[in-house]
């Protein structure tokens, strides 16, 4: 790879899903150069040629700093960066296939929020893992980050965490541009388990909306949540702080107050009296969160923690719950209820 | 005062708006036999009479142990315990008309959330000054509680504190009912300020929302506005858990998503390109948010607390800040901006 200073900085995302193609616009507007990867090549066609992803960010025009192929190896031909954004469970596999073609020395910068069903590993785990590398190549970006907001270019704020300080900042600095700022933290595993956990507060917070209850309940629900988060991801080592911060609590506020999530859909459709079969059924796309409840489950019990909002979503989910029980009845450390 | 064990408990509300009467129901559906005093006669007749009260609470019913009345000796008297829901700005002056007619004893609880101006003294310390009773005997209800909600006997929980862990404890159990549950606290200065620091911070999300920005903007505001909150409180003695807890990250939420908040709307307003005396003249009612801003720096600065988003609003009111850059490009303690 050589770099020449007069050229424009070149990145490679890979996955054209909404967050993927949002996040090449992010890294375009930054001013760098961005080869998207899409599976689809009629979809890396319409990116290239009209600047358009009309399945997944309608009406949003694309930079033109920005290419797309569905030919790896010319996606990632003297990437400075990349960039993955691929279904969580598949990123094991897409791994598999890049691992050759991921120039040397360029940090691998996750943009998923999942943990991989079987192992529970989080995704700067697989990383690590499928293509070798030291933590000090890998970073993840987290936080309050709706992407069709992102990309009609509202002021967004993001965490770019990794273990290595340089890294984050490289990529934090490629990363920003007017209406996106990132911040950098060396907090990977809260960061990683923020962005996986808020999406099980947020099938809570779809229950109850389906269920008729108000702002009062959620923001018990919420409050409530963010504690059972940090417990959590304290217990794997993750530092407090970062659970309250953007890519905690603020990405939790985003994803439950937006009713587009599919994590609140699911969730309010269990509240509305479905059952858990039929609402996969009737969703085209995976809830995140639906998935995720068992294996964290399992972690928490592995490490004595207890998460009463997310033991009450499996049980739901198994039908052992009415909805409408689901709270807002939740003891709390600081208040003591009734003193009794 | 005489209690005979076959009786039910009397307690009385002072002030008929639409917490103070939506808290008279809790109680009445708590077991209490509950008193309203009601400034306007015919208010009191309307409660008592129709058991609605069509100007705060329309739809609602209002239970059978409930009665009103604008006689306040009348209202006070055998009250086992006394609740206060008047407008924050005119407490002191009623107090010192009920003085002589409050019971001995009778715990005397705040539902208010203000500080008065001028003094900047908070609810419990007014009514401490004006009744000349001991801290054991006073206590604050707070929480994310919109009345509307808690009116349409939505499951809410609540938080009552009190230096005395029995006062806290004994109001709480007269306040709860099947869908209210009251958890109890000794950090009084943290539950009231809790509820103060909210309105400035909904008033900032009413601007950003009235700028057209969406959940991205608004959950880093509301981020970052805990945390300013939470040292605000702190420096004056309050428990940083209190803030974490449905006192502060719970009644901050609820009231940043109620698109009926006067602080909401007032924000809005401002948002959209009015002036602050325009705004104002727009709105009935006082949005308490507003007139807290001014003495709310005064106290931070006396302490050395930043507070960013609030001096923001503060500008914005001023004219010296245009709406739409009231946010997010905020600094956080955690994550680091670039790392440059």
């Amino acid at each position: 790879m050589t770099v020449d200073a007069a050229e424009p900085r070149r990145v490679a995302v890979l996955g054209a899903g909404s967050w993927g193609t949002t996040f090449a616009k992010i890294l375009a507007d930054g001013g760098s150069r961005v080869a998207l990867w899409a599976r689809r090549p009629e979809l890396a066609r319409e990116i290239t040629q009209s600047h358009r992803n009309s399945d997944y960010l309608p009406g949003i025009n694309l930079p033109l700093g920005l290419a797309s192929s569905s030919r790896l190896p010319e996606v990632l031909e003297g990437a400075q960066q990349v960039y993955l954004s691929v279904p969580s469970q598949s990123l094991r596999e897409n791994l598999r296939i890049v691992r050759e073609l991921i120039p040397d020395g360029a940090p691998v910068v996750s943009l998923m929020k999942g943990v991989e069903k079987g192992t529970g590993d989080r995704m700067s785990e697989v990383i690590a893992q499928e293509l070798g590398v030291g933590p000090e190549r890998i970073a993840v970006v987290s936080g309050p980050n709706l992407a069709l907001e992102i990309a009609k270019e509202q002021p967004t704020a993001a965490v770019v965490s990794s273990a290595s300080l340089d890294t984050a900042s490289a990529v934090a600095r490629v990363a920003s541009n007017p209406y996106f700022r990132s911040f950098v933290n060396t907090d990977v595993i809260g960061t990683e388990f923020g962005g996986v956990l808020k999406n099980l507060i947020a099938v809570a917070i779809g229950i109850v909306d389906g269920v008729g209850y108000g702002e009062n309940t959620k923001a018990s629900i919420i409050t409530r949540g963010l504690v059972e988060m940090t417990d959590f991801a304290v217990a794997f080592g993750a530092r407090p702080e970062t659970l309250a911060g953007l890519a905690g609590l603020g990405d939790l506020i985003a994803t439950c107050e937006s009713s587009l999530s599919r994590n609140n859909t699911a969730g309010r459709l269990l509240g509305q009296g479905y059952a858990y079969q039929e609402v996969i059924a009737q969703m085209n796309q995976t809830a995140e969160g639906l998935s995720s409840v068992a294996p964290v489950l399992e972690l928490a019990a592995s490490v004595g923690v207890e998460m009463p909002i997310v033991s009450q979503v499996a049980e739901v989910l198994a039908g052992t719950l009415e909805p409408r029980d689901i709270a807002p009845h939740l003891t709390t450390d600081t208040d003591v209820p009734q003193g009794e």
